[in-house]
């Protein structure tokens, strides 16, 4: 929960495979990256199975962590329905856990995510990554392994931390 | 929990504003409809909270009931793929329950579904309906109200009873 005007601001880019996500902390004038990773889930174990690993997992970063706020960006239909469908299931349980943990929750188009970054609505991963580098330095560290889904969870929960009030 | 050989499934058709359930008890060699009913949620609540008022009312049941399994319709995409994506959120709610309260969960495709009530995978609602209610003679005396979205999860849970090993 946030203590005073102390936000905690979990960025999220769920997938079954590998889910990004970002902790943002922001508290007065001061704004930081708390911690980044990803989740990678296994395709041999049962969907059922995948969706509860994910929940404790969220659970387990919201417990400890003191989240306040959840960042999601809008999802859109791509190829595959079906995959589509399954997103959101794991979104769902994000869902679920901001209401049980009373946190408030809310969804960005990636053209407010994209903006809230670089300026522009209609930038490239590759600007969004490079403009996190600068603004995170030790983010270069990890630079070469650092996967498009953690940094679109960065990318995410800056968002977040921009707009929410 | 299954007891013995006794079976206990939960069908669900799941939808934001209304979702329809059953119950279908299989003993040896009886089988009977325990309940039936739907959940109505208000769209003037938050998403996070309707799914969290979903998943309450899905835990008391499955903890209530002794619930063993649990029975979906697969979901195609329609015309909103907004919508479509959202009905993911409740499915992924009933699989997070699934996989907490160790139930075995599958899905059926709506031919399957037919199949096993009418015998004919081309049969419309109505001839679903209609052999329900002479399955079933307790459901006539709600014909007049009984919903489609319950007829459909006394359908999908008979398809589970039917195809769940």
């Amino acid at each position: 929960m946030a203590v005073g005007d102390k936000k905690v601001i979990l960025g999220v880019d769920p997938g079954f495979s590998v889910t990004g996500y970002s902790l943002m902390v922001k508290e007065g004038s001061r704004a930081y990256l708390l911690d980044c990773g990803f989740l990678k889930m296994s395709s041999k174990d049962h969907l059922s199975q995948r969706t509860l690993e994910f929940h404790d997992f969220f659970k387990k970063i919201i417990e400890e962590k003191g989240v306040s706020h959840v960042s999601l960006e809008t999802s859109f239909l791509g190829k595959n329905p079906q995959t589509f469908l399954k997103l959101g299931y794991l979104r769902g349980i994000l869902y679920l856990l901001a209401a049980q943990h009373k946190l408030e929750i809310a969804e960005f188009a990636p053209r407010e995510v994209k903006q809230a970054i670089v300026g522009s609505g209609s930038a490239d991963k590759e600007q969004v990554a490079l403009m996190l580098m600068r603004m995170f330095p030790q983010l270069q560290q990890y630079s070469a392994t650092l996967r498009n889904d953690v940094t679109d969870a960065i990318a995410i929960g800056i968002c977040g931390m921009c707009l929410f009030n």
